[in-house]
This record gives structure tokens, C-alpha cells and sequence, in this order.
């Protein structure tokens, strides 16, 4: 059976107009590996209300499950709760439970609980809740779309608590093998063996170190019996890596 | 008038299996900025062709640029030039024109120009080629799509060739103040100044640092008077930050 599909939606002009380099999608994707989702697709869109409307519909659609990051703060900028309410017709308003969770971080933290925070206790009708054992506000996860925060430390703490929920598959299972050559001179050999272990991934990846080149191969897949014969036809393939 | 829209398409199993942390996309948004791109979209998929041609219809179609990262090496897991010539429906092969310059470049070096390395003058018909000064092997351009490599230094040189030669719009100009607050804390005045300054784009993003919760507050907009103006409202209302 393969393993269920996963997407990753990262919401925030600041990564389109390049000020911040994006780190929670691969967070993510080395955790979805883990727990055997088949990561197929990470978009990067605005913070534009009808773009995460539509963006949501579709990638929710086209996966098994799909994770949002960025936009449930407390400022003018913070659309994507609505946004996503929207994408799956739901009402939304300031939630009973979202409130307590909200006022009772707040209280034992001596802080103000203003209008502005109470915006982040908007969760959409019949949405489960996703801890945030950081700051207090919550995710929250509807339908197969679960809704985290854009800072990276609160985005690993909700991922963290959300996945194990989550009836995942096996996991993706990956050895690498490191050649010190170009990767067209074992390109014709490389294509051989990926021939004959039809159901093992190869990829081949070049760098270049104090101007040697040399290759990262590495094979993935589900299955620790196949992915061990296709590491072993690799080294006898390749016997000089490492 | 609005800037020309841009859209990103990297292709690669090693982003979304998490072993490789994306950095092309973050560069080439930083570039974008400069010459007056509107980036709307960031998509990242995996190395397979049905996959790509779709996403690689879509995105053309929907913006005035796409450019393309990954994929058009000499292996077999290299198949986006393939994939991007069936998205423009023309036909594919090994171009005089792209062969030339690989025979040049490793005759140079006195490397052998095997059949792998002919793979990477596959070129789809009417593409113009774009630079490679690094390595050879070009990337090209057909219709609005840019094909190039996945490594991140020829990405960059690649870029750096291309991007002088399109027709972008006024660079996106922007000014960070930063305040020693949490983000709910000054949520309502930034509602305010925001609906004041409707053609400059408010962005807040908190952070924490040695326990102290701070945000950065970002203005931006292709009008210089209009971002001064913005950027001296948003110093009067926080006079605290800097």
C-alpha cells in the first residue's frame, strides 16, 4: 500500500521578497519522512486572502493531509485562519476553549489579555485544537488541513505534537554514498542499477570541494530489504565511495 | 502599472525527503526584488515528469516569468528539460549549438566528452541557451520559462546572466524598524497606520531572543515617497524602536 500524501503550504510575503529564507517546510519534510508521509509538493504563497483561499481548497483536495505555516499571529497581517475557514465553509469566531487556553497562559504569565491577542482565540467551527506549548495560542486542525504558527520554534513545537495523531505509513528509508568523481562519469553505470531495483529511488547529487568534484548518491525507499540490496549493488558498483 | 509577476518551480526529491535545505528559491527572491518582480509563488515537486509538465503549464501560463531549478544534470534523474519541452509541446534533442560549447569547455579541461555529458545539449527547439560559466553545460529559455540548474553556484551565475536580459518592473523597496515588544502589544496601531497607508504593504514578524519577545515591523513599496512616508509614521507611532 503506498504511504498517504502529505503538501506543505508556507503563507508570508517575507519569504516571496526574499527577507527571510524558509527553514519549517524542511523541518517538516525530515519529520514526514519519518513517520511515512509521502511529501509531494511545498508551495510558498502571500499573504493575500483569496491566494490562501484557493491554494488551500486546492492542495487539501490532492493530499491526504495538509500543513499551513504562517499567518495565525495577532496583527492586521494574519489572515490565514479566516482563509482557511473559508476554504472549507465554516463560520469562524472566537472560540470558548481557545479563549481559556488563551487567558489562562496569560494570566500565569502576568500579561495583558488585549483585543489583540483575543483575535488568535478565532478558530473555525469544528476545528480540533493543535497545542502551543510555546505562547500559548493554538493551532488547530480541520478537516485534513492542520493550521501552525510561522516561528520556527512554535512551528516545531505544534509539528511535535500534531504528528503522532496522525495515521502515517512506513517510513522512507535512505543511505548515501559518497564519490569523489563527476557525476557523468557514473551517470551510464547509475542508470543500470536504478534499472534493476525498479522500487528503490536514486538520486545523485554533485558538489564541488575545494575544486574536486564529487557525488552524493543516495537511494531511498520504504522497504528495508530492497533498499539494502540496491546500497550493496551501489558499493560493489562503486567500490571506491564511502 | 504593476510589476511583471514571477513564479519559482523547484524540482527535486532531495527538498521534499528533507535531506536537502532549499536555497536557490531564497536567492533568486532576494534578485527578483531588485529588478522589479512581483514573486507570487514558490513550488517545489518531485523529479517526476507528468509532475513537472503540469506544474510547469500552470505556472507559465499564470505568471510573465517562471524560472526553473534542478533537474538538468547528466543522470537519469535529470528530466526536466524533457518535461519542460513537452509542456511547450516541441520536440527535444541534442542541439549543435549546446554541444559546441560542452566540446569547448572540456576540451579546456581535458575532460572526455562521453555520451552522459551529451545528455546535458538536450535542448528543446527555439530555446535560447543561458550561460553556464561555472560548469558548461547551459540552461535555456523557452517562451516565459527559465531552465536551470539545481546547484546552487551555477543557479546563481545562471541568474546573474539571465536576469539582466528580462523586462522587470520598479524594484520593491523596503525599511525594517525594530521593536523590543511582542507583536500583540502594538497590533492596533499597526491596524491603524496600515489603513493610513494603503499603497505600502505592512508586515510584523516577531521573534525571541534571550527569552525578550521582539518584532521586526517591514514596510514596503515600489513608490520611494510613499514608503518614506509610511516608514516615518511607523518611527513616529514607536519611537522606541530602531
Amino acid at each position: 500500500m503506498p504511504n498517504p500524501t502529505a503538501a506543505i503550504l508556507i503563507i508570508g510575503d517575507e519569504i516571496l521578497t526574499g527577507r527571510t529564507r524558509e527553514g519549517n517546510a524542511h523541518h517538516l519534510a525530515g519529520e514526514l519522512v519519518k513517520v511515512g508521509f509521502d511529501l509531494r509538493q511545498i508551495r510558498v504563497i502571500s499573504d493575500d486572502h483569496a491566494t490562501i483561499v484557493a491554494a488551500v481548497r486546492e492542495l487539501a483536495a490532492g493530499h491526504d493531509q495538509l500543513f499551513t505555516s504562517g499567518g495565525i499571529g495577532p496583527t492586521h497581517d494574519d489572515i490565514t485562519a479566516d482563509a482557511v475557514a473559508e476554504a472549507f465553509d465554516r463560520p469562524i469566531s472566537v472560540r470558548a476553549d481557545a479563549r481559556a487556553i488563551l487567558a489562562t497562559h496569560y494570566a500565569a504569565r502576568r500579561v495583558e489579555f488585549t483585543e489583540a491577542r483575543l483575535r488568535m482565540a478565532r478558530i473555525p467551527d469544528g476545528a480540533a485544537l493543535i497545542d502551543n506549548p510555546v505562547s500559548g495560542a493554538p493551532g488547530f486542525t480541520i478537516g485534513n488541513c492542520h493550521v501552525m504558527a510561522g516561528v520556527p520554534n512554535i512551528f516545531q513545537a505544534m509539528v511535535a505534537g500534531l504528528l503522532p495523531r496522525l495515521a502515517g505509513g512506513a517510513p522512507l528509508l535512505s543511505r548515501n554514498w559518497q564519490l569523489m568523481v563527476a557525476e557523468a562519469a557514473i551517470a551510464d553505470d547509475l542508470r543500470t542499477l536504478a534499472t534493476a531495483h525498479p522500487e528503490v529511488s536514486f538520486g545523485s547529487y554533485p558538489f564541488v570541494t575545494e575544486g574536486n568534484y564529487g557525488t552524493n548518491l543516495v537511494v531511498r525507499c520504504t522497504d528495508p530489504a530492497a533498499l539494502e540490496a540496491a546500497f550493496a549493488a551501489l558499493k560493489a558498483a562503486f567500490p571506491e565511495g564511502q
